[in-house]
């Protein structure tokens, strides 16, 4: 059918939508979430069609589209194109599949992945996939098999020998240890090609935080590049496409809060397989508001991730860790980073905690390297030596070194509503005050806790600080607090 | 936050849809999906954030309406509206409690079922919904409440003492007995309030059909009306507002074409139950291309319904019937409608499969009634004797006559490719040729069978002809026919 295009002048971005006046749909007897072949001279794309029930906007005869299909098939108001009725993708086929409790195997994932990959879903039939892999369950081959596929549907970088990686299941915030861990690692003549994310629910992603201080977006070249002059890198994953269909499933996963075992350990697995990491350590917080809230919980993912790691013939270990408040004291890209940096100098201010919990992970990673019997000494010796400072510094030059962060202009106080012991942080809120106040988008953004668990509280002493460039949003960061205490006396 | 409406002019229907500038959103911390108030004066609405990555349409301090939004708070371009964050509402708590395999009362299947047809849940929350009680299964006391929250979101019709009804199940082309066995019950004398619905994948509905004859959208007031003169009314069910949750669930599940037991079953009952429908006869087509394809998914189909209309104090009988081929001569609106009204007629030409299977419904409820041992026999008389045609004009009188549609100005011939015995007539793909031709839309497109399964036919004997109004229509539905060979000899 042939119809004129109206631009729409929206980018949403995501999956590719056209959207067609009610008439011209009966027509082609398409639906809403069909699928459509939109083509232009040589050029062809596939999209979703959405269906515009008034004739305002979309009048009979016209397509409205938005600007990614416009950029991609290279047309504009106006122009005539044609559209085909294309079915339904085979990879519709394998979720309705698994909905109906089948096992799918590796090529059924990698269609799915690919689709998914491609934008060529729609939320509708990504969320059948979701919550049929969740509800039913993956098995183990099934893992293996959904991490290669989204490995296979992404770039993959080499490296030979021992390629140390470490990752950190979530839910902590200020949990740095990644920008210690590495440098020192790094300093010990081992091999990190460390790729991180940037937040999507919390305030900062060790992408944001490292983004402070060096540029993270490099290209599989820049990558290799720094990792042969430095022995390791710091670099934002989404950047160079390692199994990009993670982030896509991760929307879907969102507006449930779902937390789909399967999809987790392959996610996080198919991220390490992407650069050849062959020495993986986990890192499984345990407390009331991260994900793995009690020891049984933690134990049971900690074999998943043993076994999975086995069958993909990766050496993983698992470490179950406190994850009953902050790790550090800056929660926020920047204070983050001046935690970082702290520890790295040896700066008798910088937080303990971070510095302790960074040793034994860098210690038990130098074991696994199976060099080292006393990882942890190694670790520390590298650390305070000022080695580790050295390396980072090296890294980041070779990243391409930025301008500092500024202060924020606006801060605010939080003061202690009465004396006593604190026996909690609710992380949750923590991160939550920390976003409203602009993290991460705004790096300067978040809050200095000046209290931790354990500690002796009188009445109007200062329990933590929060920064912002923007005076409403640190109002509003200032109400969340009153309305949801995070410190439990 | 204070923003500046864009009108966007489109509409699509469902959900209330607000775009914010990515800006904007990350200052909310609300992601796509998430839930916002749009406040104007003394009004406000619930909206679904889309976020806009790109900032031509939408730019920082805009929020871009549909056409719903803007009516509904009474707004135009450029008025100021404030935008609250409001969270996720209760039924999303309860829907996640089903996808993790818990039971739901009624009380959150009432929540679930409200937000549903307020247009209150995105797609993505929708097919949680939908796919978690799929996979889960629903026990029979949650089919039960499920029903009740879906009659109890809608308008209820209440009548006294005997009400019978009827409801197939679906999946045969041309299956109009519901307006056969219709007038023949209201001539027995028994209130039958059938409300029917419109076609959504097949080629007619019940609704589409009897809309060639006789105005279909009444008021309660009017039902009640033309019931109290006649017995029964043959209206569209959509148009009074029977369990509407029901077509919002149906266009959830049609992406990935999922048949869920536990709400196909609430959603017949709960029509029934609308109308206090207390003697309902269910009609389980079985056949290759139907709903239940052999005789095992049938029975227990039938014994679920069975069970469950128990529960909900309906006397409910099922019965299985041949789906494998269609039932009468035309498919399509205006072609069902001669059909009817030829059988009512005691045509001689009429489509004899049409007239045994409404005389054997007709039968089997006069039977439910109580107050016929041989319903079969008195249904035949009440056909015969011109009683039930006579009643079937005075209901098209009281629903409001129509002017009588025109036969389609095009029409072709598909002639058989070999001589032989015809042994299976495909339902899916004459629905597809009927649709394609223009139907239900086009009222007298479709196509009409000259021959059907235990036929003997000579090569070049014509097997349909294929009606439409337009031309190009008429050759897609050829092409669908090349493709697919819908007669199996």
């Amino acid at each position: 059918m042939k119809l004129k295009v109206k631009d729409l002048d929206i980018a949403t971005g995501g999956i590719l939508i056209a959207i067609l006046n009610h008439k011209d749909a009966s027509k082609l007897d398409i639906f809403s979430g069909d699928r459509v072949a939109v083509k232009f001279k040589n050029r062809k794309i596939n999209c979703i069609v959405d269906i515009s029930v008034s004739d305002k906007m979309i009048p009979e005869g016209r397509i409205g589209l938005f600007e990614e299909v416009l950029a991609q098939l290279k047309i504009r108001e106006g122009n005539i194109i044609d559209v085909v009725d294309i079915g339904k993708p085979k990879s519709i086929t394998h979720i309705r599949k698994k909905l109906y409790g089948h096992r799918l195997n590796y090529q059924e994932f990698y269609e799915i992945v690919k689709d998914i990959t491609d934008d060529y879903l729609t939320d509708i039939e990504k969320t059948y996939f979701v919550s049929s892999c969740f509800i039913n369950g993956l098995s183990d081959q099934e893992v293996v098999d959904l991490t290669r596929a989204m490995v296979d549907t992404g770039k993959k970088i080499n490296f030979n020998g021992i390629i140390l990686d470490k990752h950190c299941v979530g839910g902590v915030p200020g949990n740095r240890t990644t920008m210690i861990v590495t440098p020192i690692i790094a300093a010990a003549g081992f091999i990190m090609p460390k790729t991180s994310s940037r937040a999507i629910t919390s305030p900062a992603g060790t992408a944001d935080t490292m983004e402070c201080l060096a540029n993270v977006s490099l290209s599989e070249k820049e990558i290799k590049h720094v990792i042969k002059k430095s022995n390791a890198c710091i670099v934002h994953g989404g950047a160079i496409n390692l199994a990009p269909a993670d982030d896509k499933i991760i929307l879907v996963e969102h507006p449930l809060a779902i937390d789909a075992e399967g999809q987790l350990i392959a996610s996080v697995m198919a991220k390490k397989y992407s650069v050849s990491a062959n020495h993986v350590l986990i890192d499984i917080p345990m407390g009331k508001s991260t994900k793995s809230q009690n020891e049984q919980e933690a134990k049971h993912l900690k074999r998943k991730f043993e076994f999975i790691g086995k069958k993909l013939n990766m050496d993983v270990k698992v470490i179950i860790t406190d994850g009953s408040q902050p790790i550090g004291k800056g929660i926020g890209p920047l204070l983050e980073a001046k935690d970082v940096m702290g520890v790295l100098s040896n700066d008798p201010n910088a937080p303990e905690d971070l510095k302790e919990k960074s040793l034994q992970l860098a210690g038990l990673l130098l074991k696994m390297s199976g060099k080292y019997k006393n990882g942890y000494k190694k670790a520390k010796e590298i650390l305070e030596s000022g080695q580790a400072l050295k390396k980072m510094n090296e890294i980041i030059s070779l990243q391409g070194k930025k301008k500092e962060v500024k202060l924020a202009k606006h801060s605010y106080d939080i003061k202690a509503k009465k004396s006593g012991v604190i026996k909690e942080i609710n992380n949750r809120t923590i991160a939550k005050i920390a976003r409203i106040a602009g993290a991460p988008q705004d790096k300067a953004a978040g809050l200095y806790l000046y209290k931790k668990v354990g500690d002796k509280v009188k009445k109007d002493e200062i329990l933590f600080k929060i920064y912002s460039n923007s005076e409403s949003r640190l109002k509003l960061a200032k109400e969340i607090y009153q309305n949801f205490d995070c410190f439990i006396f």
